[in-house]
């Protein structure tokens, strides 16, 4: 007779869109941020008995996402993510842990204008932390930060097969949609800071060398953020290859010297990697329900 | 017995992705387009007799918008279209018009660096000709330019019938995502230029005035572009309130003085409206297949 | 000196999700629609004066929404619409019309179970009322509906130019999303009845035939659809060629003898045309602001 | 000095749409899956050194996934996985495993017609193999099933804290998307068959009892799919709480028992459980790349 038994969970609220303006002088300031809070801890009699004694409703959980927000304003979507997890995990004996989530919309003034803004749609900002016990986990990223080269890309030298009919080429596009995380070793961090940082490291690095691969790009742009900062531990990409193909214009006899492309949609490359600080204690349980790419 | 009739037609291929790169110096420029091109005219027996002796194959079109992108480079959205337009209704007797339409994605160069780009994603910029036998019309604009503002708008003074609940408010976050678009009355335009300064006039007149209503607001954007560009008739908006709730904090005693807000997705306030400079020539027509309102 | 006008112009609340459940019996019923109203009239001081004294609050229209649902039930989207039309022109003098539109999301019952049930999604149905004083037109719809033919589909005869490099064919996949919506001349109908059957017609006149082209197709279609109703004087599509490329595997000597195909995504042909009862009355200016494809 | 290394990674071509069409017979069968091919291996050299001598092209792979498809032709999305996971390991030395993925899109035929179809999407199916040296794991699933009861479910019980505003009920609307993936612990599957059974088991699983909380009405559907599949060792489920609320019609004096609903967007609860098989082997590290949610 078969036993059936519940392995991992975690539930609670996802996507309160929380806009906090701080109007502390004429000046505002605000941040956007999309909070999703998941506990987890002793939740068996929930799903075993229907019985809800442990159950925090979700609906608490945004209450208080919204009430945390208005008492402690959001310094970042990092603190403010600690911030939450220590409730939980203080109010309620049998929740020992869980995961909560931001991405962050980002906004600029218009014309250095006091209170009125622009959204910044050029990335995404996102930011998880983790917890399991006492044991805190904080991880920092972006998403959809799209970049281009127009030259100094190339691919040559890979394997050819019964199935290879890509021409080698020295000069092609290059372009990716930039999502990556990084994982901090400490929780004493200027957490706005480094993400500027972290971002002009990655932007800086896709301009300043001639890229074999979309591979060698990623982890020269993991290398470059791993070695300024000694408070990252890993840094992860998934990076579509945006595929930029030069149009065939033979039939009209128009010569096309990587001129006129057509941006293809669907496939795309699609390249995953972890570039890490050799020695530093890994964390593969906890990337697993984040970025688990593998 | 019943006669069945074709009435109004179009087609053609949709969504050409080009990006066209321009390497005349080591500085190299791109613009990146999505381009639809649909033929109108004498279609007829297409439809009736099952004859494609006039159907210009949409793939032959998908062929000559990136030959022609390869032959005369993308000045402007605006021009290349025109270009798509002369080419097709002057090559097929039988095609007395169309609408071509782009949508333009916008790039910065990363660090001033000659080729290496970042898109910048707050808004995308758009672009339609229609054409009517001779009548070219050039209609442009953009849209998802999301701006906001922490004060300086209320609304009040509305009707109070049984079914209206809103308290009237004197502060209150004014959001919208804008989409516009302006109607040029001549094809002397440098587009590129126009287009900077109505998206300059329509930010800073989003920040100037305490609004009573997005009505006024974009009623107020309008009017000043308008003013300001004599080689525009008319323009149009249809921008959703995107409404930012104050979350009601009482039940844990917590003040929130328009500080926290709860961003809501749906239902979502639409506002859509003309402003026209008065006497000029009406495009009823026109606008029907583009923006189509009312 | 240039005066600046307003011109057209409607407002509203828009996706308005209302699920109305009808628990009279045991057996429930439930219908899902996404409602959107927009007032049209006299607004010209909300917008060039910012007084609100005529501006019914898009949050009013959306609590009239939800009561009208309970008061009246939803007995299908098109007369809830129309009864949302007549409480807003009769409510408010300066109301004289409007724009009314709701997309239904189907559900089927699980095993013929009382009050458990699974969204259909083949399609999405849809239904307009556009008022005009008096006059009040409905327009009822459909799209998605996802259909494809593995044969019986060719493209041949065409015009060849300098940019046709498509070679014909006499058997190719042929697959489109249908998007369709048709204009009644009466309000005497039995609206889900109709639907169902000018459905059943579109499906069954997809099979029937050798398709020469989409545009022989879709008029077939249309065709059909008013022969068979009398009330309906006017149907339009707009439907997407989803191109399927036999991929050509000459490369590793594969014959592919039309059977693995490439699904592109963009660009695709898109295919646009009205099919109408001759003699009847046009609505040009009703289906502007509603599928105003030209 | 720091020393940077590279860790996990993984890179292919990312959905490929192919549609397979069997055409043995007069009555046409099709198979529409976009496949998802990833390899892992010896890829050290790619990243760090730009050699690309072990970087199988991602065109090779898409290339390889569409001769396969018309080679073996595709009898299930797990049976062609399976097929190209073998292809790649057995070609490449420097292959030792990889993720291949697909999501089927399904059609029905119309009016049992030989060779017309219209496309269900009321699921999407999904299969995912992973391969790890000589050890081959396959997981199906589906996602999007939309189901919804409008009585037999409550919410009571759970803890109250000084954030807790949500008051009890005893009967509410429960709708959910189901999201769910199983492991098979054999590979001598009638995929298609088990499919079927599953989706079966857990819409009627939906029905059958009063559900005091999603988390016990997925722990229901999970344990029925244990106990009738031996095949099968654990399944998950991520499954949004799509909230219906009872609309507020006290304003205007009407009635509301639980009838009129309006449907939220955001925020939604999020649910996510695993049941297991007790005394199973486990698959942690294989979960962590698919459904990775904890």
């Amino acid at each position: 007779m078969t036993n059936v038994i519940l392995g991992k969970n975690q539930y609670g609220k996802a996507e309160n869109h929380v806009v906090r303006v701080n109007r502390d002088s004429d000046r505002h300031t605000l941040r956007d941020v999309v909070v999703s809070s998941q506990l987890r801890g002793d939740f068996q009699a929930v799903h075993t008995e229907g019985d809800n004694g442990h159950c925090v409703a979700t609906d608490t959980q945004k209450n208080t996402v919204f009430a945390l927000a208005q008492k402690h304003d959001v310094a970042s979507p990092e603190e403010f993510l600690l911030t939450l997890s220590d409730h939980f995990t203080s109010s309620f004996d049998w929740v020992t842990g869980g995961r909560w989530a931001a991405e962050e919309h980002l906004w600029n003034r218009i014309n250095d204008h006091d209170h009125s803004f622009v959204q910044n749609k050029d990335e995404v900002r996102t930011a998880v932390v983790v917890t399991d016990g006492s044991k805190r986990t904080v991880i920092s990223g972006f998403r959809d930060l799209t970049v281009l080269k127009t030259t100094e890309s190339g691919f040559v030298g890979y394997p050819k097969d019964p199935y290879t009919t890509l021409p080698e080429t020295e000069d092609r596009v290059l372009s990716t949609d930039i999502a990556t995380r990084w994982r901090y070793n400490t929780d004493d961090v200027d957490y706005d800071a480094v993400y500027e940082d972290v971002k002009k490291i990655i932007l800086a690095k896709f301009t300043d060398h001639y890229s074999r691969a979309l591979q060698e790009t990623l982890y020269l742009m993991g290398k470059a953020v791993i070695e300024a900062h000694p408070e990252i531990d890993d840094i992860r990409f998934s990076c579509p290859n945006k595929h930029h193909f030069v149009y065939n214009l033979g039939f009209c006899d128009l010569e096309n010297n990587n001129e006129t492309h057509y941006a293809a949609d669907r496939p795309y490359g699609l390249i995953e990697a972890t570039i890490e600080r050799e020695g530093a204690e890994r964390a593969d349980e906890v990337w697993a329900g984040i970025a688990g790419f593998c």
